[in-house]
């Protein structure tokens, strides 16, 4: 039997960081424990736990991508939730067993260098489904990717959202691997 | 500052529920913990717990309430997304102080006897955010509400999905107010 552990994230298409920040942060109160870019979905995304879980804001930085053209056509809001399991392999074997149609069949590397596999919407009734499993080398890499954000950004000048520069600058001069970023749940 | 606890449930618009449970229940190994009707919403909503959290399958039974309007204008998937507080009161006058726009700019009862309110999507960048505040009546208006959809289900023949017939028969035998619908987290 598949096991779900918990609702990983919760993730949200946004058009700006910043002003999705105005109501996530600052109305509700909760605050931003990690921010990176994804290069293979050009995005920048910022992560705010909630509990168990984090709420995960998205922001395309290109056009080409799936996240972009999801954005344009439906507009700002929910895009996928992200339940954790505990054998990424074996629960995509299961699921492949019972029918269940996998956008990826086998587990890739996602967001914080966590090992995920996205279910395809049409075998979940409507919704985007990614299933995740946590990793030894997540940590290191969600850290080694929001440094390179962070050089990008600070160092070249790179236009990001004003609300996560704070963040970025405090990783920046951290530099020893024991930010909060690094050990931000994921 | 709100305090938001956890993620409580997360509700997806579904056109059945049996199907829907064929994926969260059948693939995916959640349970169903709870089932009742929505009578101001012309509902019927079946939770299924994933760690702290639940899913919360909403199948519109009517054509004229808000849900059956957007089900039939974006199709089953994400409705919207519901988050603990611990003073919903407090909470409402806080957000409005913010120039958040309320839905509900005092509590109302929601499902199970939550203690609800929800956030205008308007500001909160396309997502329908609903907050709760748990009630110490909550476990019993949960119960009578299941109860009553129960015997409607089982005694006047009304039709429900066959896969949450075994919760309902369950839910009329006990009669003591210890069966699992009564304790299931929400």
């Amino acid at each position: 039997m598949v096991a779900i552990k918990r609702i990983d994230h919760m993730a949200i298409l946004v058009e700006d960081i910043e002003s999705a920040l105005q109501f996530w942060r600052d109305a509700l109160g909760l605050t931003v424990a990690h921010v990176e870019d994804v290069p293979d979905q050009d995005s920048i995304v910022a992560f705010l736990p909630v509990g168990d879980s984090e709420i995960e804001l998205v922001k395309p930085t290109g056009t080409a991508t799936g996240v972009a053209r999801f954005l344009k056509k439906r507009g700002p809001g929910f895009h996928h939730v992200c339940l954790e399991v505990d054998d990424i392999k074996d629960c995509i074997r299961q699921l492949s067993e019972k029918g269940i149609r996998l956008i990826n069949p086998e587990p890739v590397l996602g967001t914080g260098g966590k090992r995920i596999a996205f279910i395809h919407p049409e075998s979940a009734h409507g919704v985007l489904v990614e299933l995740y499993e946590l990793t030894q080398e997540e940590s290191e890499i969600r850290l080694a990717r929001a440094r390179s954000l962070a050089d990008r950004a600070l160092a070249q000048g790179q236009i990001v959202a004003a609300g996560v520069l704070g963040f970025l600058r405090g990783l920046r001069e951290s530099g020893n691997g024991s930010s909060q970023a690094g050990s931000a749940p994921s």
